[in-house]
């Protein structure tokens, strides 16, 4: 490099470090009012996620930004990220309290990190909140006087055995809640042990969500729904999606979602291992795509066993799934051992017809992902 | 929500319009400086991408952000999402060109997807591209006249054949390059049909990438690698990473990175498609990491079926891989259907243990991975 190249990007660079100093400034500005707005709405109990009025501005934000010559993708991503950040310091504010004469929550399983969350998100919303474990069954009586609403959250395997055996004498104006990953089983033990207000709850995501803004959570109802609509208000306005959905049809849906996928994710692994791959080759070689593909498959691993073997053995009929998955497999694989690559075409164009408009869908946002994944690349 | 409320939120939300008009400012400024930077650059003749000025950049910004309050990941990535907007725009200043005396350039192949952004990198780093496709052939030797490299990118299933009968007679001093994403028969091919130098490459990414920015591009040498330097040198000069390995290390990889995957991800989707899965309500119950793998899957099928043909037939090994899986698959499910989920955690936690570090390290990757999933979505 010559000096004058040198000087002119050293020139370069100090203008850059000024704009970006600005642009800190602006980000911190941003956040604050950002955060006004998240106190105006907690005193008027509104929701922290409005998607209409997020569209809107997106949209608006997007026609400035072409008449700036500036992509408007990408001041739409940037303000993505940024609402993002909002949405984890709306904690700090907490949120509105629906119901005010509760009496106390109490969280079943309460040391778990699900219902951690919760009890945390509870209590941001100024609700009284014990937590019962397993060493806690001696005291459990006290802890459930005066409870208006207990949470179940234990391992899947012992979720309705615990249910019939230590909730059936709860008051019967308590709600009985449970954010169990499957929920035909927990729903009709609850009924049964209950007799008053019942709700089954599966929240779709991890513990390590920094904020439910966006999340969805599925609910099943049980008994006495007008009981417990405060539950679901105060869950929507700590940003989260409900989706409504019969137990069993919900179950069915988690076989191919949860189970058949976390099932295969496990054989990638097991495979990769017995192969004695070399990640750190692996990853070398590895397109964006790819490295996306092993992080899901190795992100499985960094997690609890128990846990996933809970929700893999949760439901016979996933097995029925992972074994047509088998099938499949076999076949398909018997389609490459015969050379065949016409039939494997064929196939192939079959499941992209029925696939149909979300191929293309997925690939757009796949596409956007992969993007990101590039970008947060550091060699 | 009362007057008081409504006028509140008014206020705040002007007050943002005003700073997010600033912000649509400063990211003019910024990318309009960063191309001052490229315009440099390119003049010096130096890489788009430099990883250890933009480690130590990011690094400074997450400082002065600790001391703003602000979160230093929050600015880290909207860093990076500006420096991904700044690679595309680098197209528009064109790239030096390495080696002035080449003559022309000849992709063959050059009206596939590949072959047309490589065509277009060349044409703007200043070079002479002709392109050679399968109707072209009659006027093929006039096409080769003054050849200085010629770059083969047709489908694999038909590579080696059309190098050892159609490129056995290219003018000695000419670089003969192929694209292919397997590499030993190819290179041999060439190796074989052509005295000059020779160099396979193996660029990792698909041709819908913005910029070659981060890309990763394999390279396998052949012969007379002091006479194609100048070629690694250019695609350097576009921002991609090299990665040298031997073409039969390179094509064990693929068997697990590319031939694999892509199998399991087309009996994935065969599978949804034979269980009559409704994607519609599956993506309704859908959290973000199963939102991520469905696009993954989906995007698939958006694609040519005869290119992933290609690529999972392309190599008999990768038969072995994809039929140990079935295997693997096979005695997992067995674990399963004998309800022995002590040996399913036992498994568990050995391939656990064989990822090691790379497990926990794959979580955090993939963390903010899915939460950029979840920054895009609408509803």
């Amino acid at each position: 490099m010559n000096e004058k190249t040198t000087s002119d990007l050293e020139n370069l660079r100090g203008l850059i470090d000024g704009v970006d100093q600005q642009l800190l400034l602006l980000l911190r500005k941003r956040l604050d009012l950002v955060a006004q707005v998240g106190a105006v709405k907690h005193g008027a109990g509104l929701p922290i996620y409005a998607p209409q009025r997020e569209a809107a501005m997106l949209a608006k934000r997007r026609d400035e930004a072409k008449k700036m010559d500036v992509s408007p993708q990408l001041i739409e991503d940037i303000l993505r990220r940024l609402m993002r950040e909002s949405y984890l310091n709306e904690k700090d504010v907490g949120f509105k309290q629906i119901k005010q004469d509760l009496g106390n929550v109490v969280i079943v399983g309460g040391e778990g990190k699900l219902g951690g969350l919760f009890s945390q998100m509870l209590v941001l919303s100024g609700y009284q909140v014990k937590t019962l474990d397993k060493n806690d069954w001696a005291s459990a009586a006290q802890t459930f006087e005066g409870a208006g609403l207990v949470i179940v959250t234990v391992p899947i395997s012992i979720t309705c055995e615990l249910i019939r055996d230590k909730l059936s004498s709860l008051p019967s104006h308590c709600i009985l809640a449970d954010l169990t990953s499957v929920k035909t089983e927990p729903v009709k033990a609850m009924l049964e042990a209950h007799s008053g207000p019942v709700v089954g709850l599966h929240p779709m995501f991890g513990p390590d969500v920094g904020s439910l803004a966006k999340q969805v959570v599925v609910v099943c109802h049980g008994r006495d729904s007008d009981k417990y609509q405060w539950l679901l208000e105060q869950i929507k306005i700590w940003g989260a999606r409900l989706v409504e959905a019969e137990p069993e049809k919900h179950d069915k849906a988690m076989q191919l979602v949860q189970a058949m996928r976390h099932f295969s994710s496990f054989v990638y692994g097991l495979n990769l291992y017995k192969e004695e791959a070399d990640i750190g080759s692996l990853l070398q070689f590895s397109s964006p795509i790819y490295r996306l593909e092993l992080a899901m498959v190795g992100r499985l691993f960094a997690q609890s066993p128990e846990l996933y073997a809970d929700i893999i053995f949760a439901q016979k009929e996933s097995m029925d799934a992972i074994g047509d998955y088998l099938d499949n497999y076999s076949h398909a694989l018997s389609l490459l051992q015969a050379g065949d690559r016409d039939a494997f075409v064929a196939q192939f164009k079959e499941v992209a017809q029925w696939f149909g408009d979300f191929a293309p869908q997925f690939q757009r946002e796949s596409r956007a992902m992969l993007q990101s994944v590039n970008d947060m690349k550091t060699d």
